[in-house]
């Protein structure tokens, strides 16, 4: 089962392929889709979904996990995220992606066992689960990817609740 | 030249399209694009895009014109709107649409020509404007109907400037 984690946003949407197989978790790619702010704000989002969609077709994930908003930011962000965010979604239903979508608190849990982790903490975790040598750049690529092993022990704790 | 007034929402998107010939301004439709709570999130961004994209094939308006968020609202409404809002902005720039935004301010100074107009007024005024019967239904219609006069206005507006 192939994974697609997203971390959106509309200058940065960072995205991540793992692939489970049995208890192993494999890094299939990763990295982020950049805009840049002279663009006008409809033209970003359309970068952002045309790269989408070409990542979906190259790779063909089975499923998508996309990062939950923090509620505590502020309005403008949580509007120009919602935008990005708006644009993943559609771009997963047209693939026909399961879509799942994780608060940064889950994705903690899932990945470190501790929710109040650091940021640090939870890129290393990501760099030892997929046997990387170095914790992946940028920021949000290390972050959907985290996002993505998140969706795949939820799913493992799921499996494992339902032979009970 | 023919504007399309879009007032963006997950579970109603308010559509309006008016044509302006000279000083005179036309109703050429309006409506709303309506999904159900019960419906997941992602597909009821594909079917507010599949829908708008229809009627921007139908139509073929040379510009759009989207309402902004107050910046007042919640965290959470901004997310949802921003989502929707992200799909309404893809569709125009894949169809190489000019998009502008405008805020409620604005609307209501271009329409009533008083930026603290009740809703009731602004809805008045863009059914003699556009010389209808009724009101249009839902408000979000007529709210959309009221951006693109809003765009229709402003625009004359430039054009007076730039022969000075």
């Amino acid at each position: 089962m192939m994974i697609l984690g997203i971390d959106p946003g509309t200058a940065i949407t960072g995205y991540g392929l793992v692939e489970k197989q049995g208890n192993h978790l494999k890094r299939i790619a990763f990295g982020a889709i950049l805009t840049t702010p002279e663009t006008p704000t409809a033209l970003r989002l359309h970068q952002i979904y045309c790269q989408l969609k070409t990542i979906i077709e190259q790779y063909r994930p089975d499923m998508m996990a996309v990062e939950q908003l923090f509620f505590n930011k502020n309005v403008r962000t949580a509007l120009t995220v919602g935008q990005a965010r708006g644009v993943v979604l559609l771009a997963g239903a047209e693939a026909g992606l399961d879509i799942m979508e994780y608060t940064p608190l889950q994705v903690k849990m899932a990945v470190v066992g501790y929710g109040r982790a650091e940021k640090k903490q939870v890129q290393e975790m990501v760099r030892m689960l997929l046997c990387l040598n170095e914790i992946p750049k940028p920021d949000d690529a290390a972050d959907a990817l985290a996002i993505a092993i998140c969706h795949a022990n939820s799913y493992k704790q799921l499996a494992v609740i339902s032979k009970q």
